[in-house]
């Protein structure tokens, strides 16, 4: 008996949490970066250099085109997008995403295949969603992006891990992948340019991956939320180029593009000339999920046409080379960081996996003891590897201002020689 | 063996759909209206009159105010919100809901208690997510609001109807409340101002709920997406004021008050003085869960600090008037249309209830037949209440612009005298 109110005592409380939440949300980025940025010590009067997420906004070297500002003023003033949207998003925003993304496709996407979805996320979660069924399981990267993991937890869909190979560019062991599956697996997939390898994969890979998956009867989900930010050897490919060989679902965003996470405007898109996602039921089970899922606001999608169609070249060739040079700074600059190895020189995305060598520290037990500490000792913010899905590596941001970025660099350098053991 | 692609054959796609999604998507407001607007005569040249749905954010009188277009262009021209929001919600805009919903409780609502959410749905989501327990059950009000039995289903949450009375000004039936929980009820879910009722509870009957949920031992939820849109005899009063007794989860939005459902901006808040919630996890569980789960925009949340904060009375004012005129045209106008009974007048949110007298028509089967014909012959939707948990109900929206619901109710009379057996 419990006495809160001080009147009638209340039987005992029937609530209890959803234990399964817990566990499903821990591993996420963003879960883990709330762990490490707790260890940051208040005294230290030096900027925090944030290399654990991908999201630039905040500096102004990274500030979005005022093209895509406008086209959302303009939409809002409108008036015309403060109702409700339809479930699969407005049609000229859906228009505009298929268009958009024709550019570089083999065939015509339609504003049917299109499906607007509340950032990236939302369309990941969409997806696991309607492909959970009992005993199926899903072929994930290792490493990945953990809200892959998270929501296949919450859907209770077993998930499998084949391995990306940092020895060739972080390519698909497709060997796994031919292991791993079985007849309950319905989908593998991959994230190009990569999250959180840097990497970028060549068309002949992809073209690979298509025809395994064919062999495997299974669905790649290609999750392009980077999708154009390469600048490496390897132009970016859309997989959607192979959908007529095995049916591709893209998952994309402008989060990334037009450095604006926090606008949440994604897509989900059906690249499936043979039409065999729609004979098994797959398009309409998006449209049940969606019909009761929350949508991205009205007036966003509304910004779309413009924002897609009037964004200039020069603003995204600004924007591919700060990272770029970033890239190069990150890579560089590690070399000389002692205890640290950086198996490729990043290509994409904003990201680079590097790998700890932990003989060489005194007092360094594994790669979230290494993040925990040097947030404290030096207010640099990393991401441990284990939550990416490989233990003793680090994910490393390069996406900063450079010279936010070279100062990080120099004080991950210090904290590594500090914790070295003498020669 | 299929044969899509034409050169090598592929095995059997692995891939299904999740069967659960279709069902508990069907039903909602959205996936039936879908249904009835494929009713509609194209050759009809009249106007639709869209009496169906409760967003009139279409009608020029129901505009919103340009003091919340303006906050929300100032938070984007300042480039400050581009970014991931922070799982919460951002801090200035926790703490301006928290002071918008104390001014009416008697007690301070910290920052802390308010989760920002994407419109009321995804609180609605969220609250039946982190409730979910093997063997738990939830009682929810018939009629009600579809989206919580969607989410009880999908979660696979057991669900129990409660009635409201219409004889009794749509009160809950605390009787069958207090014969339908067991030791695993954790929670019952109140509208107010009701959708689809049209009723606004009273200060006493909210304290009896508060009362038999603490004897019970359960947490109520608040659905206020409604709150302020109040224009009869009993004022609206937030159920936190009980949260001493018991508590209280409120959602809510700016959808309906600023007539913006397109904006996506809502809350959960947690009212709950005891700290009894914090005790069991509950509130931990919700941070899990909005961890995983996609994040209102930023630079929207930015905006709601001014939104909240400086509308004028004379917006609400407007707007609660003409909706008050819009119910009193519904109600008289109803009287006058034969097979149609309306039990009270409503006196809140943007509906009211009518029963059908099936015995008066030739060739209606049901509410269903009824919408579908009305649709087809008349070009105006209206719900069936099937929908909301009343065979042979119909929910009227009447917040729309009056002369069109004038012009929908006119046709709703003849589309009755038509199909009404000859005296
Ligand atoms: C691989 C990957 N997919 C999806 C997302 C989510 O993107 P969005 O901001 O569009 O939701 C991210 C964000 O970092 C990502 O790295
Ligand atoms: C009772 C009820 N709750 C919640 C909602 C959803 O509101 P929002 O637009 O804030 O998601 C509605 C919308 O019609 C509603 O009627």
């Amino acid at each position: 008996m419990e006495m809160e109110n001080g009147s009638s005592p209340a039987k005992s409380w029937g609530f209890r949490a959803n234990p399964e939440l817990i566990m499903s949300s821990d591993n996420t980025v963003r879960g883990v970066l709330y762990m490490i940025r707790s260890k940051l010590n208040q005294l230290d009067t030096r900027p925090i250099i944030p290399l654990g997420h991908g999201d630039p906004s905040a500096f102004p070297c990274f500030r979005t085109t005022q093209v895509a500002e406008d086209a959302i003023v303009e939409s809002l003033r409108s008036a015309k997008f403060n109702g409700y949207s339809p479930t699969d998003g407005i049609l000229p925003a859906r228009r505009a995403v298929a268009e958009y993304l024709s550019k570089d496709l083999p065939y015509e996407l339609s504003p049917d295949d299109v499906f607007l979805t509340l950032g990236c996320v939302q369309a990941i979660q969409t997806i696991i969603t309607v492909l959970t069924n009992p005993k199926a399981n899903i072929l994930l990267p290792r490493p990945g992006f953990p809200h892959y993991e998270a929501f296949a937890k919450a859907c209770h869909l077993e998930v499998r891990h084949f391995d990306l190979l940092p020895d060739k560019d972080w390519e698909v062991d497709l060997d796994s992948v031919n292991t791993l599956a079985d007849e309950n697996t319905v989908a593998m997939v991959i994230i190009n340019p990569g999250n959180p390898c840097g990497n970028v994969f060549t068309y002949q890979h992809l073209q690979k991956v298509a025809e395994t998956a064919k062999k495997l009867g299974i669905l790649v989900i290609s999750d392009e939320v980077y999708d154009h930010l390469a600048f490496g050897k390897n132009p970016f490919v859309p997989m959607g180029t192979f959908g007529s060989i095995t049916p591709v679902i893209t998952l994309g965003s402008i989060s990334k593009r037009w450095i604006v996470p926090g606008w949440r405007l994604g897509w989900l898109v059906i690249n499936d000339p043979n039409g065999i996602l729609k004979q098994h039921g797959i398009i309409d089970c998006i449209t049940a999920y969606l019909n009761i899922s929350a949508d991205a606001p009205t007036f966003i999608q509304g910004a779309i046409p413009d924002i897609l169609a009037k964004t200039k070249d020069d603003f995204f060739l600004k924007i591919v080379n700060i990272i770029k040079d970033c890239a190069n700074i990150c890579y560089e600059g590690i070399q000389d960081v002692p205890g640290i190895i950086c198996p490729t020189r990043p290509e994409g995305s904003m990201f680079v996996m590097v790998k700890l060598d932990l003989s060489i520290f005194v007092d360094i037990k594994d790669d979230v003891d290494f993040c925990f500490k040097l947030a404290r000792e030096e207010s640099v913010i990393i991401l441990p590897g284990m939550s990416v899905g490989l233990n003793n590596w680090l994910r490393v941001t390069f996406a900063i201002e450079p010279s936010a970025l070279e100062e990080g660099i120099k004080r991950l350098k210090a904290f590594c020689e500090r914790h070295s053991k003498k020669p």
